[in-house]
């Protein structure tokens, strides 16, 4: 009887404290963020732009935790978005661009020489048969049957109306507040009720479930993290783990100024675009704040792994208006919709306590797949089963060891498709893999391939192809490999009807 | 050492015994059902409007539950929500008509003879001071604080844009999907995508989160079914008490048709309109089913408390086009926005196994109100602070035993608020009170008072007034009484600038 007594109180025990220890995860994504748009310097030194920008929580977050340097996402915002909730790569899943809003619409410039490549354009569904989607099993899902509390907040943008994945809630999220399926809201201003005006004609950017800030002085990034510190209430109160996807519309277009912090940046001599982004970017630096400060508050912030990062490379085009095209990432090259580091390299920090160790920095290169098995192996989640095939690794042993020599691996970036109506600096039909320090840029309509040396020089200013063809060659098949293994999408040229050669079939005569 | 076992395991085990037995309350709401659309006979006999519907899981309902016949709302929606979720009496929270979507904007209709009220016309608000708001703790709030999973989904409507109860999340939810500021959808088509349609204007009604079912044809009715299933699962995977407060669109106009059930009520003779209407309230009747079905399933069907109810009367309107004016709720006289039965005696069906006895009646009164202290009773909260005075009384000694003799007491309904352009039978400036059998209407424009004894006289077509004078004088007194306690807003003579006098103050020489 005794020991009947001692098994069950230490079953019972033992499940509580297993059921405590589960820590929880914050994803703060940030929406097109460069790599230079925080005062924390991501580079080996402190750039102007550094200068520009006032971000303190992003600084205690740095400090605090792990700065990653050589972080990873996608050119632009949905292949990101799905390859984060699913753990493949872009060219694996085919959301290869954003999707449109509406379904069964492409969201690809038309072109005189490509036709377009059979993309996913609807983005992602966790249901399968659906027309023109990635079938993948998210995280959210997995973690929601492991006993997490699923919160998303934000952005959303997965997957297009009509269509599954246009709601979070089929994503594995319980919570879904302000998500819907654009991209970016019509405005940011309550003043504007964010984009639900009477009066003018229905606009699918409005924002939902921000009504209460509805003709209020309420920026839209203070408005969803006062909404996602109320989703927190619950799991906090009845100590269950939570996952909360803090996904900020900000900074995307449109710009509008966020009053609290646009005189400091006025003052400090900016143009009144640039203080208006920069005013974007410390709201949302406020937000990390804020929910940093809460779960402290809530004595929760010791056993919660908080993850920063952005989605894509700053915006760099001229109808930004905020300075020449292509240097708003300086030191980085281009920015979003290029598969150069401007567009594709952008600001990660990891805090864990008791495993991160503060102040660290890791320079070993992460990609936003690897999200899905960190986190997953983050919440102690041994067996799962998905229908797709995991492309990521999990970082893990990197937040334990930041300077642990990892094995070797290639990453891949894969763009079939015509983001913009001209193409720019590796915007538009490239795709591009990088191994340790080399990376390789393949141009599909001419079939170009160029070799940069990242550490020795950031900014892709020198194409090392003609010094190397070994080093090409070597690449090329590599990347070829892996987008026929994975059978990815790559556009038609129109004269022949013929897909664009793989970057080792290129005829050795263009090259 | 081994007592402290023992303690250990009694302590946990209880603990966990505990959590498991509070049950899971679902409130399923349908709007603007009358007490005969539905073929449950809330009446003493089966009328012809029984015959008309098919309501085949309210029969089963009925059948597992108890069928309330005497169940009271209010005569319109926002009123009915706020009354509910605070537990008090309309009179007391002051929203005596429908919030307007957008904050500051009065409902009422302008009339000649009366001023305005000063009603709440914002609606409910979980926060003081804030201007024309009902400012009270709403009781998801605290069920939510008591581990509870608060859910809502479909119709929200308790506030206006603008004020924090414009969010089910101010109000104690956890979840809110579909939810908005305004009194009904667009549309209940998928193929309009519920209102949200590029090239039109944005209307406020246009449905969110439910993007997933844009151009299908899925009804507004099933989509947001689907969505609330999609709610449970993590409550009941992770055996957590939950609330779902399911509350449906339908059958409020537009009329729309579920094209699931419209060729049955065709075939029946039904005219087009009321086909649709009749498929409506189908609509609403699988949804109902689909969700007892989910909790059998998920076998927690055990656990959980089922009410259903309507938040007010059927409409009765010449306009709505269903036969002649106010003669969709007979045997009970007026609709929708009347004070006599018709527009506020609504089917109410309580289920809880293991308590509630199968196919039991209570002719017991039981209001809005009473919902308050209910759910809270039941959800085994017995200690909780609230700022307002809460009217209501729990009915869980009736569910325990229908024929139990509970104390008598007075009902109320206070409409000092012009609801529509022409006033109709019950409908505009109005109260009314009823104790045991007797009901006393005041009609507020000139002061007349109209008595009637409703057990022999359900349809209140005979006058009792002039016949019974003291009784008129001491339900006028109470009336008045409870008006004065509780502040009731109360429109004003524009020829005077006086409001218009308590029932127990009108002169005599007018009546």
């Amino acid at each position: 009887m005794k020991r009947l007594f001692l098994l069950i109180a230490l079953i019972l025990s033992t499940l509580a404290t297993e059921a405590q220890q589960r820590p929880n995860i914050v994803v703060f994504v940030v929406d097109d963020m460069g790599w230079m748009d925080t005062s924390v310097p991501f580079a080996n030194k402190v750039y102007p732009l550094n200068e520009r920008y006032h971000t303190p929580n992003m600084e205690r977050l740095a400090r605090e935790g792990m700065k990653f340097t050589n972080a990873y996402a996608t050119p632009v915002c949905s292949p990101t978005r799905v390859s984060m909730l699913t753990g493949m790569n872009a060219a694996n899943h085919g959301v290869t661009n954003w999707a449109m809003p509406f379904k069964n619409q492409n969201s690809d410039n038309p072109d005189a020489q490509l036709g377009f490549a059979a993309w996913n354009i609807n983005g992602l569904s966790p249901v399968a048969g659906i027309p023109r989607t990635a079938y993948a099993t998210p995280f959210p899902q997995i973690l929601k049957e492991h006993g997490y509390i699923t919160l998303h907040v934000g952005k959303a943008h997965w997957a297009s109306a009509g269509t599954p994945g246009a709601s979070p809630h089929n994503l594995g999220f319980m919570v879904n507040l302000a998500g819907h399926v654009a991209g970016r809201p019509y405005s940011y201003l309550g003043e504007d009720n964010y984009g639900n005006i009477q009066g003018k004609p229905y606009d699918v950017h409005a924002v939902p479930d921000v009504a209460e800030y509805f003709g209020t002085d309420t920026y839209l990034t203070e408005a969803i993290t006062l909404e996602a510190l109320k989703t927190l209430e619950a799991p906090i109160r009845n100590n269950q783990p939570f996952f909360l996807h803090m996904s900020q519309f900000a900074v995307h277009d449109p710009y509008n100024p966020d009053r609290r912090y646009m005189q400091k940046y006025l003052d400090a001599g900016l143009s009144q675009i640039d203080a208006m982004y920069a005013s974007m970017v410390e709201g949302v630096d406020k937000s990390l704040g804020d929910i940093m400060d809460y779960l402290e508050k809530k004595g929760v912030a010791g056993n919660t792994l908080f993850i920063f990062m952005s989605d894509n490379g700053g915006l760099s085009l001229a109808y930004a208006g905020r300075g020449k095209a292509h240097t708003q990432n300086l030191p980085l090259r281009a920015g979003k919709g290029s598969v150069y580091e401007g567009g594709i390299r952008v600001p990660m920090l990891v805090k864990w306590p008791g495993v991160v160790r503060p102040s660290t920095v890791s320079h070993f290169p992460v990609i936003i797949e690897d999200y899905f098995p960190t986190i997953l192996e983050i919440a102690q989640v041994e067996k799962y089963e998905v229908v797709q095939q995991v492309d990521g690794m999990s970082f893990v042993p990197l937040l334990k060891s930041p300077n642990k020599k990892a094995a070797e691996r290639a990453l891949v970036w894969h763009v079939p498709n015509k983001w913009t109506s001209d193409d720019g600096p590796g915007i538009n039909y490239k795709s591009a893999i990088r191994e340790g320090d080399w990376k390789l840029v393949y141009h599909m309509r001419d079939g170009k391939l160029e070799l940069y040396n990242l550490k020795a020089d950031l900014g892709e200013t020198t194409d090392l192809a003609a010094k190397h063809p070994k080093r090409v060659k070597a690449l090329a098949t590599k990347l070829g490999q892996r987008l026929r293994q994975w059978e990815a999408p790559m556009p038609l040229f129109k004269s022949t009807g013929k897909p664009v050669p793989m970057p080792d079939e290129v005829p050795q005569s263009i090259n």
